[in-house]
């Protein structure tokens, strides 16, 4: 199976990158998780991006805060799928993140999910991976029907406190 | 190959959704275009979400304004990759459709791109495709390569105006 | 008398919503609390929605954070008064909750009140629900008295303090 | 049938205020039209609000731009639900209205639709009257389905066009 | 000499509203705090509005939160000058009471200061007294002396500190 | 009677400045116009400020747009309140105006008004001078009155066009 | 004398960076303008990046908008001061483009100035080259002077017209 | 070397702008730190800015929050290149600082950085003074080198943990 890359710009990000290593880990999803940054190992980025098709990676997974150039550099080296995950930093609560990754000019995409919205880039990963391996599919599906479980489990326990 | 569907909100989306039609059609890769609202049909959108992956969609982008659900309803509806274009409408400036659009609970990514970035809506599900498709990838490194060209020959004409 | 609907998206939502619970008990309006999920039980929340009206609901509230699309998908599904709260979530201070809640396509509207205002909420369905019950009429003047009252209290106290 | 009351705070208003006047006829409800300012005629403002109920009026729309106070000065003044357009400007794009009419203090909601939303605030104000009013649940009930039948006659245009 | 009134729409406000009776301590100006709400007491903050000339208020301020329609309700019912103090509550970090404050509509102005800015109210409410009142003036010059001084004298320990 | 001050710091900004011109000549209060910038004549500017009380103004009024530091310079060099206009500018819709007019440190306030509200800026500086001019509060008494009696001319022209 | 590069990430931005080229040629700077984008050029972005410092550049002007990374990416890639122009475009106002120039990590600053402010990118280049350069410090001053008198000739025609 | 002066409009700003000094003292760069407020100390600021030239400072660093004019005002009065670090206050996450000091007027710039990005504005100072000096330029590549090494060390150990 292709591997996903996880990409964060600062080991800071890693509380916020946890979240997909944890939900590729359910899938079985193989991954590698690396620190590179966009603006300090501007080489080393590139070199991961051009050469990730062909080390068998098939999404690549870029975390990063503030003016967040990690996705679109990546974007920029390879035709693979990248994620971007917008992190909160320390001032205007995300959206200079959000703004930075998501607004990417035309010919070069980044798929963006929410801010902090790790556990959905490894979600979309799968679903990427999934859209040609049936089996991936299927495991996505038993997750909708145990998450909607969980939902109703919630449903039961508050209709039993509030309602009679 | 595995088609993409593009689904509008509303019909006045389509100027923007074009753009992506006619990226599709640049890569050959088939498509199907609805108009499905999330909240006034939304039985006929759950009903091509569901049937999505069964009518062998490998890709689904939606767009819509405003408080923008319909990649939402559309992710809940199917575990293929949900590309989801905010459009820009009468007021705010799209912030509204891009959060509603890129903002989702865990569990149900929807991979957003730029405001009324419909062209890139379907690079993205291009490069999806092109996971598994060595063709497809080659495709598109070709149009990354013709695009680059495309960008220097711009500089080149500015150079000859400005520099000597 | 008709029963207020209350659903959350989320458990996590609970505190926010007693609000409005409270005020509900306050008034002796009939209430039923449970957690559904637009994104993760779309069913289960289609079909409380259809059934609301015949199961003698005469307003839905509707809780969520983030790309909010629950107040939305109750509204498309019910023409009952559906009311939305937006809840403020980890990133973005309640922005993305309230533009998702609010900017509602022609024909679906959603009576939105203010960010984490589940206690407004619960005055908006009294309020509607005594447009045409006289008691309930009467109720929401006396509250508006007291409520009065105790501003002037506070006002008595902050004068003997500050003034002289 | 109890009226809808439609205040503007300004006649310039009007553009936005007719698509609600539009939808009333429709449904056949009968409303009064009124220019009130919360600034400007704060008596006149709060007279009709406060001998609203008696005059027969079920439901306020109050639409105002900026600081809107309007549908907060009307439901400072009465206990029937007041529904607020947040008017769109000449600076702030609606925003300024949005925050100014839904952020409201508890006791006292504005259900609050989406910017220069009129046509929604009337289908909420007939919502609520069609609570209690079996036939007007009914008219509701067309409206949606005739309002999807347009969606899919749009679709199949646009199907005719694009897909083949 | 002319009184400043303050009032606040709740006596949550009243630590932001502190710093502005501390300053008009400061200056010897008579003032009178109150807490009145636009929206729970209307009568009584249109009877102090109405009143405040010839009860010898010179200048009213007001502090508000989140839909701030005080300083608004106030200046709608006096010619004297109403300055505003959009109070930060827990949402939206005071922009919603900013907006709602300083947007006011051609007639009807509101004098607005920084969010939480209440020292800042009463600076200006003493400048406002101050124009035709020589002694108030000399005071409001000492001030910007000694205020001076204080900046200075950090200056002095800063440099103290790291220049050498 | 004390002179109105207005000051620009573009003629740029004349459109806007013209019609607090015109709301000043409508009370008959004296009043002087000059453009000067804060940065490109900061000489002139602090000048002018410091000399205004001298020189018989009575308030003064700023009108700026982006990074507007022109009414916080005035106001560092006077004691007379300084009334701030924020404009609208080419990008961000006044926002850059108003936060950097409004959001000044303690000690130095600047009464903002709304973004391009140049009419209330003159009748803020009308109530200032009004608070010990009785002449001058009984003009803009008759000015409310009059204001008033425009609005509900025009609710009886839309009465007459809607209600029957 | 150092050069100072011009870079634009799309040759639609040249109506914005022709204003940046003009005070070049004011105070004759010698410059070279090019079209360069960081995703679809990175390889020549970089190398021009690397080399500028040997091919005798003293400052970058880099323009952009929407993700804006341009300044970053050459930011990344040489020790000369980087000066990035936030440009407007289809949507939210150059919001976007400002906040992903700005909001660069730590170790990789870029001098950014006002949205569409290209003008002053090229004042800034100017005045970081005049650091070392006396002739060019007294051109600036110069300038200063001269536009004063602009100013203050416009205030003479302003007080011409309205004061007398 | 010419020196740098770092000003702070508060002594408060000194937990932000020590970030700039360690940077200065790691290049060995001579510098000066002062508290000057553009509003409560303007006659000293404008001092500062005017001889700065002559007393040997090469860049001035200017660090404000709220309503930031403190690096406009000294940009008004010197023609040394100004470095703005907008510094994140008690409401509004610091965007009203960085508006107020990025979106300056024609002929003024401020070179901007992120909010208390106190570290990159000595970096651009360090950079600034190294266009003309290649010991400096030498020691910011070995700056940039030695970045570079920590983050890929970061990446070493996030690699030995998570892959294998």
């Amino acid at each position: 199976m292709k591997k996903v890359g996880i990409i964060m710009g600062s080991d800071s990000d890693l509380p916020v990158v946890e979240k997909a290593i944890k939900v590729l880990k359910d899938f079985d999803v193989p991954y590698e998780v690396h620190v590179y940054s966009a603006h300090r190992t501007p080489k080393e980025a590139k070199a991961f991006a051009e050469l990730a098709r062909e080390n068998n990676f098939g999404v690549i997974i870029c975390a990063a805060g503030m003016a967040a150039h990690l996705a679109g550099a990546f974007a920029a080296n390879t035709t693979l799928p990248v994620i971007g995950i917008p992190v909160k930093s320390a001032a205007l609560d995300g959206m200079d993140a959000l703004l930075s990754t998501v607004q990417m000019p035309t010919g070069i995409p980044v798929a963006t999910v929410a801010i902090n919205g790790a556990a959905n880039a490894a979600f979309l990963a799968v679903q990427i991976l999934g859209v040609a391996d049936t089996e991936l599919a299927k495991k996505l599906n038993d997750r909708r029907v145990s998450d909607a479980k969980a939902v109703l489990e919630k449903d039961a326990a508050v209709s039993a406190q509030f309602n009679n």
